[in-house]
């Protein structure tokens, strides 16, 4: 077994002490984001009402871009030699994100709560970014390309809340 | 909001009755498959040693194995029209499954723990096929065609424990 | 020219006795899923509205699924060396569904007369499910995974009713 | 619900004595081809004897251009602004096409009654064709388009009675 | 630098007197088409409210084969020997569609404004079809097949204004 | 070495009682299907006649069937841990199937032998069926599965023996 | 064997004076495309010069369409009942093109002689297309199709000759 | 309606005063890009000469890179929840590309005029790169990879340039 | 124009010698295939009986192997430095294969006609073989390849022939 | 029933004498091939330890590579007239390879009798290659390609091999 | 010939003094990646031992990312103006990467000597985008996408040597 | 560490005679292609004028060729069980090929030095070809089919020689 912030590899990409700071920006994202896609997946099973079908689909593409960010985020943190941790224990302690209801949800509730979720896990991200440039060019890199993802999503949810 | 064991819809495909056991038996292999897919991920990131990249691509096999056979879970229990449950906090609470642990892992430990939560899966989809052939057959069929492809990849991971 | 329940070909599948029950279950749902394709197609074309686009494309997605089970159940019964009948005025005579009417039909009350039709083909797979077991397990097998689908289908269509 | 010679849209392609014409004339086609494909899929399934692979699949082809076709001549009746109708009841009453026999057919008859099938849609077709100049182009073109197809079809299954 | 109405090029296809009367009519459509992707464009980025994605969606449906149809009648006027002109300020200034306006529009409004812009520019298709049957059979034929394609849009917007 | 009824891995999916049984049906099935592959190549190479071509083509598509089959059922015995044997002696000797002869054959006597080698083969796979109920439910959906295939290749078949 | 403007089939689709002019039309048309493709492959084999592989690339996109569009008219005939004559000496006999040079010819050249043959090839089609109207609107629009695209090759190779 | 620089919807990405500075800077390129597409594709139908077409076949690669671009550019701006304008009328007002000639253009001069619509694009984006650091990284991010992308076209037209 | 024996190119790949000798014999194989393609062409246009449609679509199976094989020879040639000769009266002239009737052909006959002529392909591809080994292997190379795939062809129609 | 050295057709490819020494050799190579092909299966259904994953998985692309050969190998046996033999107890009597054990295989000892069955079904094409220059340059052909690639896979099996 | 530093082009991307030091910086970035991407094929060709086949396979797909990359970097070399230098000679003197030896080399040592490679290359990326920010932000980003692909298959490398 | 020249597997492909002459013929042409491969590379990235994109793009084609057979020779020594040498010292110092020069090469001049290049890597190929014969029969058609396909690019380069 290993300590967080000190590679357990051969070659170091980053400083000890960057990889410290790094790797716990990372793990919070992280976290949010398989969060993100069960939770979206939870809106995506019990959604209910005349518009089911857009949102139904809408949610399964968006769900498709998480998993391969927090895939892509995990996978940056063991490539600096750090044991990332999305077992759902701690995804459920350490998530940023609210918890969904536990109903069928009508549409535009359902939009508003994703929308929600998205943006907790935007401003999280945004965080990371504005630390990670004195950092680590590539892991900034990586999180300006998820949260411009994930930003386009929101205005494809929220356009819908303008009535 | 809707109770969870009486459906939600105008047509209901099982009687209340019915659906109450249904649900609960689905709803347990729903979270344990959930947990699954998590676990494996866990697995995927941290397993190190000679043999790292053929378990690693094996367990993303088996990984969209499972997160088809979550989400097709799920979406039974919607059909009946009860309200499935697989936020992170149940899923952490109500998971049969044993606790990944939090560091860089061997091959050979990665293939037993693997297998051993697999086992687990297969264990309560078995238990739930019993129960499920005189309550409603097509839940049945599904879980037996689940069980079928999660015991294929059981027996591709135990094979390598034989030394 | 043949009889229905004996089988025209040299080597039989079932029994004449067993492929009497048989052909004749089959022959009834045959019907029916060819009248739910047609049905479905005419609110396919009528449907007017707000929503017209996504119920439009959906449809298309059922009667996809709804004419490979026609196909398939047809093909079962021409195995079993009897002859099935597909033709227009059978269908028009002797199929379970309601008659859809002849005029622009509004988005909500599509997804109610398509659920209905749905749900009456269900019942009849249902039922002949619950006799076939003993009769022929292929036979069975195949209308567990007809009713599978058309049940998630149904779903999808009934979660759009609940205001 | 609206009559069937006036557009329900806001916006008229052809004038409302012109729609009349015309979509009387696709009305009868529509039925004719429904009927076609639902024959032919009799045929399909009925046929027996040493040819039957290779009838079998020509029909299969044959049948994915009559469902297409059926499909663009309803769509055009609804772009006119006027109910199409392809209810099975419809079909059994109105259209051209004489009745299949309920029973196994041999190569040699099934090519025979598939053609004569054929030929009877397209006279209709032709027939229409004729009238459709004066009233509306696009409608006329298509028409001459869904000929083509199954003239060109009608050649390779009669070229099969040439002893 | 050539003039307009004769064709640069040494093999002419059509007499210069029906040269220019075709290319006038096919210059007059391209503006039309031009504008009408780019008036769509406008529509698909500037859409809100609960069936956003829906229509979001369907517009760049219609942009695909209305780019496709500019292109298609632009090479048809180089194919004669003559300039075709889709400059933005031409477009501009020679477009017979109405001008799109400058906010976020809810669903309703842009179903219809985008179905205006639609049936501008099948009325001027129309009238151009009327005239080259005499001039040039094949310009005639193209013009056809565009126009049906943007029709069937038509009804596929217009279905969403029915109450 | 191990031997053939208690399984060499550390996780049972099966009692040891019930893995003799299902493993020793299974391994009956397994021989058949592997002779029938090669009963049908035999057959594929060796045909003449005026319906060559049909017929070549058909026992390809059915050996495709009847190889993913034959990998299936052995990969399921592996999977219960017991040693599948498909060598080529085993199959020689234990196979049920009757032997092809070594000529070339006309097309009505290769489609009389090949529908004899399927139906052999049906009724191994129908005998299992009803054994493997009570015994395991996933091996007796998976040979539901390969004789729902296999049959509806034996009308396929002998459908061209009606004269 | 059959007489020409008879047709061979049961089933006319025209009268046979109208089978006499139209096959007569027809039979023309493909000796000229089957030139076509021959004499285009010549120069596709035989260009040389500093363009040699952009006019070698071209060609055989050419020759791509004039062959799907002898095949065509081809057919076409047949479908009339007709035997169309596509032999070597017809070829050399009566089609319309002019020899083909045998040397290595270079681009400026070869973009001549294939937009003469080209240009011969419209000619006679056009010509056909202004006396089909009134006998067959089917073979009248598949020559207007077939014209459409050789017009469209050609503007792509003389907008090559223009200095 | 709502104003340009502050956002439409419930949830802002960025601060009033930043979105009034990127929306602006994004809104100049959007412009450009639209009006770079259309010239690109002026230049592609009036090209002559020799080179035809291979320059032909370029600029239409270069003009769906520039429409993928102009496409994700406004909905950059509509993210922000600000109404991107790419109006005909706005675009041949607001640009910054020269006007294309109208007329036929020989092949070096299309080159030549290609490549200066290209370095203005560039140069405005280079521009706007320099000021989105500070404001919002993601919209200078994709800025950035528009550049790239259009900087090499650039060059594979420029090359052409060197006698 | 260049003398067809001494390459026209700058390096030469077989000496002047070699060259004359090598593509002689390809030439004449080279007027063959094509011959032999417009051959099966008017065989598969012109084929009548009960086998129709299976002989129809294995004669453009062997079409499409005949023309890869024509243009390979031609580009041979090329490659060699001299001008090879596909003109129709070249073709016409100087193959060796008999002329096809100019008549609907029944199957039977067919097939005879289309093995003659691909067994005369053979023989010349078989005598150049031969003679190819000490001139240039890799034409030898070529030329069995194109035997071989001819020689399998060749099989699979007389074998059609065996009563 | 034909004898196996004289051809079963009316078109001769070699003379007699030729026909019986070709197809005694390639009769071994075809029994060699089929028992490979059975032999990797059974490595690959009962291969344990650490490395099964992979060498499963290569096994396949073996038998891949295997399958299509023997397929090869007998249609050019029937491609000459003569009768192939795959029948099983023809392989399981004259092959060359020696019988796989009857257990669960460690991957070391599974890749040597892998590789030695590779070995000796080369050793017998090599053979057969030095014999066939005389007599068959294409069957000679065939089985350099056939060998060249199980040489190939021999490498990467033994590679495995060197500790 | 041009000097290294200033444009070639008529337009300039960058000012000649930033194109000295970008181009440098590029320049021993593609060096270090031609050697990278001959190095692994020599460590693909050459590995020897139980993993071969895992590590050869995942050599490979790291060849594909280096040489995407390097013709990436070469391209914006070549984009500023200036010749890129991708010769042999160039490649062995001025490469930073260290030597390969010549002989099989086992699967640990494959592993160790192949990331070694990797990690020198990245180190020189590393290096350059701290430099090129101030320079030129899209050779910069450039760079962070190549080092981060790199990054990643170091981990999936190095990840193996943890015993 | 091994010999060059004796076998370093178990299972000897050849004798070790004949390894030595075979493997030196190998290497030779290895140390070619990889040369030819990073030459035509040079050559894409630097060449200039107006055919700029059509011999970029061609040279694109051949790398792809060269490359597939480098590997292929590369992995045909080491079948031998002899050590390929692709290192780039070794082929800056062994390969037989010219030096490219390092400027901007003008279009004619590029098609000339990359023809040359071509010529002196078939010259080598052709001279292995006839030694290899009476070596390794396998080798030799693996030449044999790397100089066909490298010739046929040499006939499309050099066909732009000729003014």
């Amino acid at each position: 077994m290993t300590t967080d912030t000190q590679s357990v590899f051969k070659r170091d990409i980053l400083s000890d002490k960057k990889n410290d700071k790094v790797s716990a920006l990372l793990q919070q994202n992280l976290v949010n984001l398989i969060d993100l896609a069960l939770t979206l997946k939870q809106a995506h099973w019990n959604v209910v009402g005349p518009n089911f079908r857009s949102v139904h689909l809408q949610l399964d593409e968006i769900i498709e871009t998480v998993r391969e960010s927090s895939d892509e985020v995990a996978e940056r943190i063991s490539t600096l030699g750090i044991v990332p941790d999305g077992r759902p224990a701690t995804v459920a302690e350490s998530s940023e994100l609210a918890t969904y209801p536990l109903e069928f949800v009508k549409f535009s509730e359902t939009v508003t709560l994703s929308a929600d979720a998205l943006k907790t896990t935007i401003d999280s991200l945004r965080s990371a970014i504005e630390k990670l440039g004195d950092l680590d060019p590539i892991s900034e890199d990586m999180c300006i390309g998820i949260s411009a993802a994930l930003e386009k999503h929101l205005w494809m949810l929220q356009a819908q809340e303008v009535a």
